[in-house]
């Protein structure tokens, strides 16, 4: 391959945005469930031009727990998507989210299988200090990371970053591993049960900056390729916690509050014990320090998150004209009746 | 009386220190459960050293909540100290938190009762904003008034406000009302759910500091008088909603979050719709802003407080000698006995 030419890929032509995956992670909620859904329904009564559009689907994904304002309502449906759950048996009286997540496979997938949406983003807000960030399990998504690029040059004002969960598709959990491509896109800080206009606004952009993109791919645009930087989860640390109890002893350190995608060192100081002690970072390599102090973790025995950094070439892209995926589909079909 | 003449007021030989009352706010429940418990156990255990130790109860007010982290399980705890809802007869199945207040009323309490405890701090987070608060109902209260002036001398880098609810100790519902003298420690901005460093070190500092002026008052310390600023609360706000659905269609707009105690004057913008419009204060009279998008509140229909400023003089004090008080007590008896 020429290093020049774009790689052709099949256009997107159904997509979905999802929101209320946690039900109190309220902007996507109400960017979702209200405007995203008043615009659909606006644009489907527009005439045709004769355009071909893109079909949206907008999901409210875990309606009972928006209803009560909670993360979940029995297990955090954002786990209950590996292929185990979704195929396998249920028990007599299954938590309600994992009826909820094969319910929306019916709707979004079934995952792994051609008749899956092409694409899924997935809108979750975090009291982390994150900006905006992409969440994925691939690092050669070029879709996903294209958009990320877009929206990047489209938002300079916006912190923005890739994170790369560093763990195989087959392992995937989430609700965005149902579509062919698919990304969460987690916005902070922003304390959950609520909604901050900024918050809103940054995340209502990405949204629409995304569509365009999509527009423009569909449309046959090609996209210059170039580098992204992509931080790859290493591990998770727990707060220090009391043996007994399992209650923990200390907060983050006041040096390291806020500070997400900082490079947290040796020898940095990492706790605060609530009797005022400060504890240091024990590791031996610099990582990049994120999700820190995310209140959902707690529960998950998550203080922060460390990743490692790396810049990654992209290539060109470009979507394939109406005839090669024509091609493309008597090559499969030929293939198949071999 | 003399205006240079102190006012003599009860020595407070029993107080009680309290966090969870709200399950999710987080820098309480460290503080009471874990910290303070364990240096009421070490004082317990030091020699007498002849001094009269004030006496200082620990209380985790709502377990249960605490255990889920959430604000309540059945309702909010701290709208259950209503002499009505204290003691009246309770239903078949009464809330978690109804029992609960009842008793942690026989603790602390009765409320309005000569054996009430003599001073109850409850400690309270917020998302708001809101700096180191005390929230009381009586804006005559000396002891609340000049504990307050002490932080504010002790802590001169916190903001720190005095905010008085402006309705009757009849109508008072909080945890704090059962105490003879009374008021919540509320500090934020902190994300429900999770404890900030900063956050839990400014709580600390508080606590600490109130301790050590009931430690002076009773040793008999004269407190000078001096004036106190008060907010008064006024009205609340509530969000705009769609009529049909009761969903919220707006938020708070980005030049008045975080601003919580600025003036808000006759239109100044207050929301901004989540399809972009700004939507501004309506009221004729300017008023302190506070309270503003407290995440806890969406449920109580209260997008932002506001509250009236005044200045108030409050005159010197020191606690009652022990003749004084005997003196006192003689006095009480006789009447008793008429």
């Amino acid at each position: 391959m020429d290093v020049d030419e774009p790689v052709c890929l099949p256009r997107l032509s159904r997509i979905a945005v999802c929101g209320g995956t946690h039900g109190n992670e309220l902007p996507g909620v109400y960017l979702v469930r209200d405007v995203l859904k008043l615009q659909r329904r606006a644009s489907e009564g527009e005439e045709d031009d004769g355009e071909e559009h893109t079909s949206m689907l907008t999901v409210l994904s875990n309606p009972r727990a928006v209803q009560q304002c909670r993360r979940y309502t029995d297990t955090d449906l954002n786990r209950c998507f590996t292929l185990a759950t979704l195929n396998g048996p249920t028990s007599d009286s299954p938590p309600y989210e994992v009826l909820r997540a094969q319910e929306l496979n019916t709707m979004l997938g079934p995952k792994g299988g051609p008749g899956a949406v092409d694409l899924v983003c997935d809108l979750h807000s975090t009291t982390a200090n994150m900006g905006l960030c992409f969440i994925a399990y691939s690092d050669c998504d070029w879709i996903c990371l294209h958009i990320f690029k877009h929206l990047q040059r489209r938002m300079p004002d916006t912190p923005m970053r890739f994170i790369h969960l560093g763990i195989s598709g087959k392992e995937s959990y989430s609700l965005d591993s149902v579509g062919k491509h698919g990304f969460a896109m987690e916005i902070g800080p922003q304390p959950h049960g609520g909604v901050r206009s900024d918050i809103y606004a940054v995340m209502s952009a990405g949204v629409r900056h995304m569509l365009d993109w999509v527009g423009l791919f569909n449309s046959g645009a090609v996209f210059e390729g170039g580098w992204v930087d992509v931080f790859t989860l290493v591990k998770n640390i727990d707060y220090p916690r009391d043996s007994k109890t399992h209650n923990i002893t200390a907060a983050i350190h006041s040096h390291l509050q806020d500070r997400d995608f900082c490079l947290l060192r040796p020898h940095d100081p990492l706790f605060q014990t609530f009797t005022g002690e400060t504890l240091r970072y024990e590791g031996g390599e610099p990582l990049y320090a994120l999700f820190i102090n995310e209140c959902s973790y707690y529960e998950k025995g998550i203080a922060l998150s460390l990743a490692r950094k790396r810049r990654l070439a992209i290539p060109a892209i470009r979507a394939q004209t109406e005839e090669e995926e024509q091609a493309d589909e008597r090559a499969l079909t030929s293939e198949e009746e071999e």
